[in-house]
């Protein structure tokens, strides 16, 4: 996958994008589309996706325009989608229990392999055929399934303490929720930062802007 | 607000990190910082930061650096934070019981005034001091209390039936944590989305790029 290297990251992170649209079409059973339509279907124009595909090699055919299902699994593998690293989810409160619950995790590159938390309570507690473990369990566990990815759904307070025990088990990919900036403090990791947060504070500064134009 | 009209999204995107980190200063009472110590603290480099903030006019002082609690305000006031949004949860699963219970919206430009669900058994569960109501008393709850913003945690295949309730009440802000695209299938509304899985996918990208280093 080096080709892909130097690939800048804003045009990675319109990728899944693609993905999503492509699998929609295949599920309908569309086998073909022109950048022209799929433009207009992803509310973009011909040439921003020409371009988009073109730093991976194109795969648009002059005359026939795109054909659904390999630029569906070309993308698929320029994400890497077929790798399944092996997660776990740290924290399973209503967050940790909503990923758990209702993300597709073997469909975006993932196994999901094991809930954990810190809260007796929630020992051994059952969600969606995972059953609540104890953080104090967390070393035997790694060092028996080798997770290499953890998804961080804890207290920001609590991530100082757990994170290093993450790194000494051979986690190093990080899909964070918390705000405390893994990739700072810990070098060598590789984060996803998911700031709901920010993405609010988006919000209101468009709906803001949108009250000055009234 | 109209000057900050034409600042590109990105540079938009990233003034709540800003915000975020101006806080934490505030909290410690450092009350002035030169762009260098801000750029160590955020992991940019000085001359992003001055370029970021002078799309809205600089608030730097030569020789001086920021004052924090100052530029942490004019940073509010550029996201609109004051304006207290009228905001009700659609979906009251573990998605939207998470962000009922853990998000400070009022520090981000919200007022939450109303939590909905269409599933019977949590009709009046409390979740955060609100209590849970039913679908069917959106549109009088939304004519007495009226908000603007609605939090879309609802199942995909819910939003084509709800989404033109919620605009008939006058609401047209959306945190769109589903799949749907509101913004393109509802033209005139303001929409961010948070495309979880999206993330996701860039985080196998990210993995998968490292594995073909190594």
């Amino acid at each position: 996958m080096a080709k892909y290297n130097g690939v800048s990251i804003s045009v990675i992170r319109r990728m899944p994008r693609y993905y999503r649209f492509l699998r929609e079409l295949k599920d309908k059973n569309i086998l073909r589309i022109s950048s022209k339509e799929l433009a207009a279907l992803m509310g973009l124009t011909a040439s921003q996706i020409r371009q988009d595909l073109n730093c991976f090699g194109g795969f648009g055919q002059q005359g026939y325009g795109y054909n659904v299902p390999v630029l569906h699994q070309e993308i698929g593998n320029i994400l890497g989608i077929s790798n399944c690293f092996r997660t776990i989810i740290i924290g399973a409160g209503n967050l940790g229990k909503a990923l758990t619950q209702n993300l597709a995790f073997p469909t975006m590159g993932f196994e999901l392999i094991g809930v954990f938390d810190n809260n007796p309570a929630l020992k051994g507690v059952q969600m969606n055929g995972f059953s609540v473990r104890m953080m104090d369990d967390l070393e035997v566990f790694c060092s028996q399934n080798k997770p290499t990815v953890a998804v961080m759904c804890l207290p920001d307070e609590a991530v100082e303490k757990v994170c290093p025990r993450l790194l000494a088990c051979g986690i190093n990919g990080f899909w964070n929720f918390t705000h405390v900036d893994i990739a700072m403090k810990y070098p060598g990791t590789t984060v996803e930062n998911v700031h709901l947060n920010d993405g609010l504070m988006t919000l209101c500064y468009k709906l803001s802007d949108n009250l000055s134009k009234e």
